[in-house]
């Protein structure tokens, strides 16, 4: 990939804020979201980073996709649990205010949980956590997206349901520990790359329309399309199978509008379910066993000796504490596509 | 596996109630304990079933198993979040006690938990879901043990964590959907029947204590012992992986007891979490969409035709309606189990 120049996150901040802003979004709107995008850029999630910001904004200019904060409707609230309808506003947006609202019962009563139907895009799920293991709280996001079907069920042929990740963020004495995995074996987003480099998969992962396991991406995009394996593959799929089940429930069941709706627009159900350690055995001997646990972990022998264990996201937040002091590098292609929105919104390009 | 005679449900209910009242259980404890392990033999469980009811009342008979309503502590509860310490009561007790606490959040305001540390076995965690979802409650049950270490970290060699499932039951218009799947590819029960069996295991998931991944249960109990791999294998082990880090922090990290306690007796650390539809976009919204979720998947064309793609419990739940109506049908080596524990208790066996 090619690198440009590195940035000030301060500099980014302001610049993309000013996009979605002279686009239409509500200042806080632009606030939030700009911070979504930006925290996935830091952790290294390229692409659910500032590369989604020129497609934010060009679905906002079709009006496809809705920037006004009033537009998030609060459907039901019990004080610990909600329901928001997003009508499609920036998704960042929606699961912020849902985490705020989950939050918020967290702090007040132990856990709070509120779910989104109809957010537009939510981004990279990893890029919502850190505030909240900040303050002390575990805090999980479940997405799935009923309009669109690519993974199929342990034994089955035909596509189905959406990669539905689960991801957490776990307080620690030192950096939270943040996960983000799809339910699936692979992501399309990687099915696709590797069509477009001519390249198998790195595993044979995918079910041909005709019942085939496959390594070659182009048995996916056939007519009927191939599927994804579910998370555990051929031999354990019945488990990645099973989990994604529970994640439509959470989120497409308790929203009350899922596949049964047939929606024909791109939208996200996401969930959000916050705790706090506080209610239960308290922050400390939480702290102290998540990290106890980091350190039994860290100190595993490898089985390479080259590459050490890891803990989830870990690698994300040494590059963000990097690209927060040395300046955030951006992929050329990101610099000219912001560039570009910059021109068709008559804003200064990125200096 | 040599079956016995078909046994009434309400029968082994009386005998194995009075099994465990006079071996000094409450006759709540009794009853409860007793429902769970017999629901765990009709879903087919058998590994987790009426199996267990010498081994409970063998561990009551030493004092190492608690059996007293009383000693269940509750040490906090905010209303819709509980902590309670099972000081090593019969497992079955405690989950249900954590499942009912939780229950009552969720009817109340949306959704309820409750964490247990130090249960005693917890069996199956599928058998303790369906009462919750004949009510139209969503029941999630998280579980792991910090006393045993078996599992590595993804790229890791050494045994760190347990298997640490994840069941959930969903209500739709018809049957629940029940699952329940450990974040590792197998669990010890697998690789100890193999071992016995003097057979490899189906799959290469296990690591021996040299890094070398092998399908051989014997590199499996060796000294330093081996490990099992998490959940997505070689390829895709960061996912189970990162999953059993987040059932850590939701069962031992929240009970405030865990591994950096160095419990040396077995004890389990349970969460329970229920959600009540009625509160987000409602029960008949939940149930029109995990049963338009459910015939998609059936409908699904399956890759061998002779196997229809099921859903998780399905064949359970299946196993469980023919049992009700046909006689419970024990393996023999239960039914002479069950009869020498009641003859150390002076009781008439099973008829």
């Amino acid at each position: 990939m090619t690198e440009g120049k590195r940035y000030d996150a301060q500099t980014l901040t302001t610049f993309v804020e000013q996009l979605f802003e002279t686009a239409g979004a509500d200042a806080e709107v632009a606030q939030v979201v700009t911070r979504v995008l930006l925290e996935g850029e830091l952790l290294g999630h390229r692409t659910h980073g500032l590369n989604l910001v020129s497609r934010y904004i060009g679905g906002m200019l079709t009006g496809q996709v809705k920037a006004s904060a009033g537009l998030l409707e609060q459907v039901s609230d019990s004080g610990i649990s909600t329901l928001f309808d997003g009508h499609y506003v920036l998704g960042p947006y929606c699961v912020s205010r849902a985490l705020d609202s989950a939050a918020k019962g967290a702090t007040e009563q132990g856990i709070g949980i509120a779910v989104v139907r109809r957010a537009s895009h939510i981004g990279c799920l990893a890029a919502y956590l850190k505030p909240f293991t900040d303050r002390g709280l575990v805090a999980m996001v479940y997405s799935s997206d009923p309009s669109v079907g690519l993974v199929c069920a342990h034994g089955g042929i035909d596509p189905i349901y959406t990669p539905n990740p689960i991801a957490a963020g776990i307080p620690t004495r030192g950096e939270p520990i943040l996960l983000d995995v799809s339910m699936s074996t692979v992501t399309l987003g990687l099915v696709g790359q590797c069509r477009e480099a001519g390249s198998p998969l790195p595993h044979p992962v995918l079910m041909s329309n005709k019942g085939q396991v496959t390594d070659d991406p182009a048995d996916f995009f056939t007519t009927p399309p191939g599927s994804i394996l579910p998370l555990g593959g051929q031999a354990f799929g019945h488990k990645g199978f099973a989990l994604a089940i529970l994640v439509e429930a959470l989120t497409s069941g308790l929203a009350g509008h899922g596949r049964k709706d047939a929606p024909d627009q791109w939208g996200a159900s996401a969930t959000a379910v916050v705790i706090d350690p506080r209610f239960f055995g308290g922050l400390d001997a939480f702290t102290d066993e998540s990290s106890f646990l980091s350190k039994l972990i860290l100190a595993s022998r490898p089985v390479d000796p080259e590459r050490p264990v890891r803990l989830p996201g870990q690698a994300g937040l040494k590059l963000r504490e990097q690209a927060l002091r040395e300046g955030v590098s951006l992929a050329q292609k990101v610099v000219d596509d912001l560039n570009q929105t910059a021109g068709q919104l008559q804003l200064p390009a990125l200096s």
